[in-house]
């Protein structure tokens, strides 16, 4: 009896699965690996398209191949792989879906989730794999070079409102034109954040309505690079106009928390000390971290993030994170400041470590005040 | 003790969180519902967003009410929540983490996955759902439209390729264009296909390179509305120049299967039943499927598929679909033709079940032919 690695996903939407045969499928299909064989089963929808797209060494069988009556039910075609292969247990995910791994069991079948990555190799990323997150920093580049552009050609109207081509500028429009130049270029994008005043004070809100002078815009682009479905992300807050004292004392501080837990990033360093570290420059700066009025203020989110087949994947730079880092991982750094009084600002670079330290592959200056002209 | 529903997934990834309660964060969070309860369980960083953006009546708590040492651990989380509310038990979608399950189980909690639709009430549009759906339509016809002005601008150079913008136009410029045409009106999408000649033959090829004259071009277009998260779906098949006679049979078999599939479409009807009809009908005109030298050919995916907060959802108009029609599905009816030595036909129309038959909710002209020009 054999053991064997199982997958049953989409490769548009599974890292995992993607990073195993290199299919991106929009549909959950089969992978799996046993003894030297490694091979996916897909619809014929997919096969041809399959065999052109797949990695190496990986064979296409067709649904109908371990289904003689054509049923897509994947309980039945994994049973059938497993008994053609002798196939006593499966290695699955984590995130496996329950529904077909209870099925399996019920089945006699053994389905062990793996606790932690199922390719922790996934976390060290290849030269290959960096020079596919950097290419998707170059579209993120691209995307907020587009975006401050657009904010300078921008005027100032009487109200304060931002006026670009003859109209309103609103965060969707800035959001539109930033995911053109990104498309343009072979990035896909479809949340980018242009959040401006107190919706800057919510880290994840994507922005809606229009833009003001004088208040900080958060700007945070997480683009997908098509051919290759590597991430890219990166961050910058601006104004229009004259930041407030408040907002130039928030700005120095993030970027010397940014900048100062670029030093302390090595292999060996714990993740969670990092994130204290950074957090704490920004305390020595006089920005406390709290919740009052059910608002939450200060620096209330990890200071970045695993980056590659996902935007968000190990290993987190957060309180919690206790793993050593290793060497090889690329990470976000993205330190911020959120009160709802003024707004917010995120400052954001990606970096890999390295041997001695961390290379920083993020190439965008950090500039906060973009100047107004009045209309 | 209780029972609860529970569900543990991204909003922006999971229709069924999204159908649940509306919030579309990026990454995995929790969301169940106890007697006359229903809440969900996020991290700080998207507390005060998921207070605006929830349905009704769902109360919004911070993973450190559950965790007061504020680890991110769902497992932990969840069972405190059970505990706090006596709960013994829990249904949950059967694409549920295994993980997170067998660690649930571990703590003698009883998880049960459902067999079938989590929300079966999902199938069935409500008049806002339908309303939605049809906005994302409008979006990609608005898409085809842009994308069938860029092929009838173009010209043809002496190679047979297109030539636009004084340069030749590949699958990838093409996509680019619709893809902007879309953005413009709030909908993403990060893979249409834009297949030329014998890449058109594999139904899921997105295309790239150069387009060339007098061979089909299979536009399929899907863009998802930020604002609601529902999908459109719209796909023709144009010839720049000339269409060959093979191909203006196959269009003719491929338009009429699509048409008549449309007239047996009601409640009561069985989708594999329909779907054999359409295939009849192909049969009828000449048209074989089969398989031969490694490829596929003929009509081998099913006719169509639900369509809503998934690209692809229940019920599904294929070989298998048993289940009858009930009245208030949206359904793509997407009859198609593929064949190496020529390229291939789709034409996809969306449809309603109304109580007596369907309403084709697609507004757009079958046109195979785009004119012409030399250069």
């Amino acid at each position: 009896m054999n053991k064997a690695d199982l997958i049953f996903a989409a490769g548009e939407t599974s890292a995992d699965m993607l990073y195993a045969c290199g299919f991106r499928a929009p549909d959950p299909f089969i992978y799996f690996t046993c003894l030297q064989e490694r091979g996916i089963i897909v619809s014929a929808l997919e096969q041809d398209r399959a065999e052109k797209e797949c990695k190496p060494n990986v064979a296409i069988f067709g649904r109908n191949e371990f289904s003689p009556d054509g049923r897509p039910d994947p309980l039945e075609i994994i049973c059938s792989l497993a008994e053609s292969r002798d196939i006593a247990e499966f290695r699955v995910p984590s995130d496996f879906p329950l529904g077909l791994a209870d099925g399996l069991r019920q089945h006699g079948l053994i389905v062990q989730a793996e606790k932690g990555l199922f390719y922790p190799e996934r976390q060290r990323k290849s030269a290959q794999e960096l020079d596919h997150i950097i290419a998707a920093l170059r579209v993120a580049e691209a995307g907020l070079r587009r975006g401050v552009a657009v904010i300078r050609e921008a005027a100032v109207n009487a109200d304060g409102r931002l006026v670009w081509n003859g109209e309103i500028l609103t965060s969707e429009i800035l959001q539109a034109e930033i995911a053109i130049s990104m498309i343009r270029r072979g990035g896909f994008s479809d949340a980018t954040i242009a959040a401006c005043g107190n919706q800057a004070a919510q880290p994840h809100h994507t922005g809606s309505g229009p833009l003001s002078a004088n208040k900080t815009i958060i700007l945070d682009i997480f683009p997908r690079l098509h051919q290759t479905g590597y991430w890219g992300d990166l961050t910058r807050t601006v104004v229009k106009g004259q930041a407030p004292d408040i907002v130039k004392k928030a700005y120095a501080a993030v970027f010397e928390a940014r900048e100062y837990a670029k030093t302390l990033i090595r292999p060996g360093a714990i993740p969670a000390e990092i994130h204290e570290a950074a957090k704490t420059v920004l305390e020595n700066h006089g920005f406390r971290t709290g919740r009052q009025n059910d608002r939450n203020f200060g620096f209330f989110h990890g200071l970045g993030h695993g980056l590659g087949l996902q935007i968000h994947e190990k290993p987190c730079l957060d309180s919690v994170g206790a793993e050593p880092l290793q060497g090889g991982e690329v990470l976000t750094v993205e330190p911020g400041l959120y009160y709802p009084e003024w707004g917010g600002v995120r400052l954001e670079d990606v970096v890999t470590v390295t041997p001695d330290g961390c290379r920083c592959l993020t190439e965008m200056e950090n500039v906060l005040e973009i100047e107004a002209m009045a209309k």
